[in-house]
């Protein structure tokens, strides 16, 4: 894609009150515009990135055995009081609620529970159809009071949902702990460190959640770190310093909460009157759980764990191109024409090029470009390269010549 | 992907209330389900027809040079009130609105010229960053008295709208023209013959507009087709029995928009004052349009359009598989491990391959979801194929046997 037809460019200077780094970043490189607290648009660049963790995602849970969905947004008030949580205060307070003309009271997406569960209601439903495993990219709104941290919370944000529905807690606890291992490789894909924090389940269910934390100085949460294993736990938790698992040493950290999975038992289906016929005929309520990652979150915690004083470094697993092409001296014809050959030959090979095919601009306002915006390869094509493209890596300092081919062997 | 996993089976009968044929086909297939009138879900089968149809815009998009981001759906009344469409009763009565905790007002997306415009006048454009080209795949709500005609007509739909920037009509003109021709390309993609009808632009605009309409029974517009050329228009405005083009007759056929595409001048940029900067140094307000194409609606549309007695006939390039793998005699682990291999073998090799895996149901019953799930390629493995494969278009009656090698090579 030719950066010359881009809408917006980068911004020398981040917006005022734009006080995180992710904020600051992301709306200097141009990934994402705050419409209002907590608002955000995803921009071009910002919604490529959005689509790679997506494209994730979708990977692991398709692997799963889940299969991917889109439930509407705007929910009747009759089947958020099937379920009771209409009525409770706590759910009450964050839901955005409205009305239609004829005077029906509806609320925005909060979550989906409601809306799975009073889908396969329609199915008289056997165990035959069981495990049913339904996931969708969505938004969710929250009336929360304040939203800051930038895009790591907002009032209307992305999240991907999985719903799962059994035959009986040994079977939930089966795929429980699939997604769990799904997760864990999720978010190693794109580089993130996460330990696994017993939570309460707030306003979800009174039975046991976990929650991916990542440890990150932006964050709202304070997690215990054990420094020599994996154990984490809620700081509310522990009373000791030192590890229950391995006796290392626990240190209080930073965490933003990047995933959270809920078992949420039958207290769904027996609200809302959902249930299976089993192998005798009996009808029993489903059992079920919820898995939730924090899609737009997750664009902010990249940039807060990998950026430097230049702008960000994206894993290339999630980068919005894996080359940014610059074009230096394009006034010069033999130039150009080797510049764009450059980009014909590393498209045709189905690489994703960024090309900055802007005439007039310095190297140095080309440089300082791609370091903000932080693709994995920087390659330059100028009056200094001949046939031959100066590569250097976002993260790395050393710059290395070579052809096509050689840098097509190099990033394959 | 096995069918076993799938949720939901298909129905034997449409849900009460289904009227229309895309609802009940659509239900019955496993497509879509209905949330409340105006509101679906998409079914996994629903949202893979939806994802191809999606990549066809893209596609024909990207090469217009545009790009594809996305804006949010709760919109501030404040950025509302700047274009005066806040105020405008028929946007008014159409309009979700809501008051967050603060008593704050916003509406629900209802289109996004507002949106685009306020992002635009962020960024101190000059006539170098011109023209603009950004689209969305996004949702729609609009607070609508009766919602009927299926998946035809929704409260909350999903919607592709692509919206440009410009230095000038001439400039804007040519970029309409190119869209134009994108969208006729697109629609041509999907098996839909349509006809461009000169159209009123309502609550967006008193410029010059363009309606794509497809003939369909379903349909609930009426407009004048000429029986000799491509010329078609608006009842209200044509008075003769006979086209203005090539003297042919006309006739009156029922028709479905599914796209609408708007010149709206300055007057957006002029209300919210977002200029950019010429060549001479002065400010200039922007030139606009957008151009929406209903993508749910398609879906229904497609339905209309494609089907038998029997069921849905996807046009191969939105179909949700290529290929539907039938393997009958499964208890036979001989049998089984065939139709097996054909999955692997059709998987390894690119071609999408929903698979019944199903043990127990009768060739009748496998062979009737088959139809009524309109893959375009019916492959039966049995005792009676040995090591080929019974091969039946949806749309053909005549099966022919081949091997899995001689498939490839017809289907590729």
């Amino acid at each position: 894609m030719r950066y010359s037809t881009i809408f917006p460019k980068t911004l020398k200077m981040a917006p005022s009150g734009a006080e995180s780094i992710n904020h600051q970043l992301l709306a200097r490189g141009g990934f994402i515009d705050q419409l209002m607290a907590g608002s955000w648009t995803l921009l071009p660049l910002g919604l490529r990135v959005v689509s790679k963790i997506n494209q994730i995602i979708r990977q692991e849970l398709n692997s799963t055995g889940a299969w991917e969905a889109q439930l509407p947004l705007l929910h009747p008030k009759e089947i958020w009081s099937r379920s009771g949580r209409w009525d409770d205060p706590a759910v009450a307070e964050i839901m955005y609620r409205l009305k239609d003309r004829s005077e029906r009271e509806y609320c925005l997406s909060f979550t989906h529970e409601e809306i799975v569960m009073d889908l396969l209601g329609k199915y008289n439903l056997s165990y035959k159809d069981l495990p049913i495993k339904i996931y969708q990219f969505s938004t969710k709104f929250r009336n929360e009071l304040r939203a800051k941290s930038g895009i790591l919370r907002g009032r209307e944000f992305l999240m991907k949902d999985l719903y799962s529905a059994h035959v009986s807690l040994e079977d939930l606890e089966v795929y429980f702990a699939q997604v769990r291992e799904a997760y864990l490789k999720i978010f190693t894909r794109m580089d993130l460190e996460t330990r696994v924090v017993n939570a309460s389940g707030g306003v979800f269910t009174e039975h046991f959640t976990q929650e991916f934390q990542v440890e990150c100085d932006a964050g709202e949460d304070m997690v215990l770190f054990c420094e020599k294993c994996d154990f984490a736990a809620n700081v509310e938790v522990i009373k000791s310093n030192n590890c229950p698992e391995c006796s290392g040493l626990l240190k209080e950290v930073k965490t933003v909460e990047v995933g959270h999975i809920f078992t949420l038992g039958t207290k769904y289906a027996a609200n809302m009157n959902v249930n299976f016929t089993d192998e005798t005929g009996n009808k029993k309520p489903l059992w079920f759980a919820s898995y939730g990652i924090g899609v737009s979150r997750l664009l902010g915690v990249l940039v807060e764990k990998f950026h430097d004083e230049r702008g960000i470094i994206w894993p290339e697993s999630v980068a919005p191109f894996k080359t940014h092409l610059i074009g230096l001296d394009l006034e010069n014809e033999e130039i150009k024409a080797q510049a764009e050959k450059v980009y014909q030959l590393l498209s045709a090979d189905g690489v994703e090029v960024l090309y900055d095919d802007r005439v007039g601009l310095s190297a140095g306002e080309k440089f300082s470009d791609a370091d903000l915006i932080g693709v994995p390869y920087r390659l330059v094509v100028s009056k200094r390269t001949h046939d031959q493209i100066e590569v250097k890596k976002r993260a790395d300092k050393n710059t290395n010549f070579m052809s096509v081919t050689e840098l097509l062997e190099q990033i394959r």
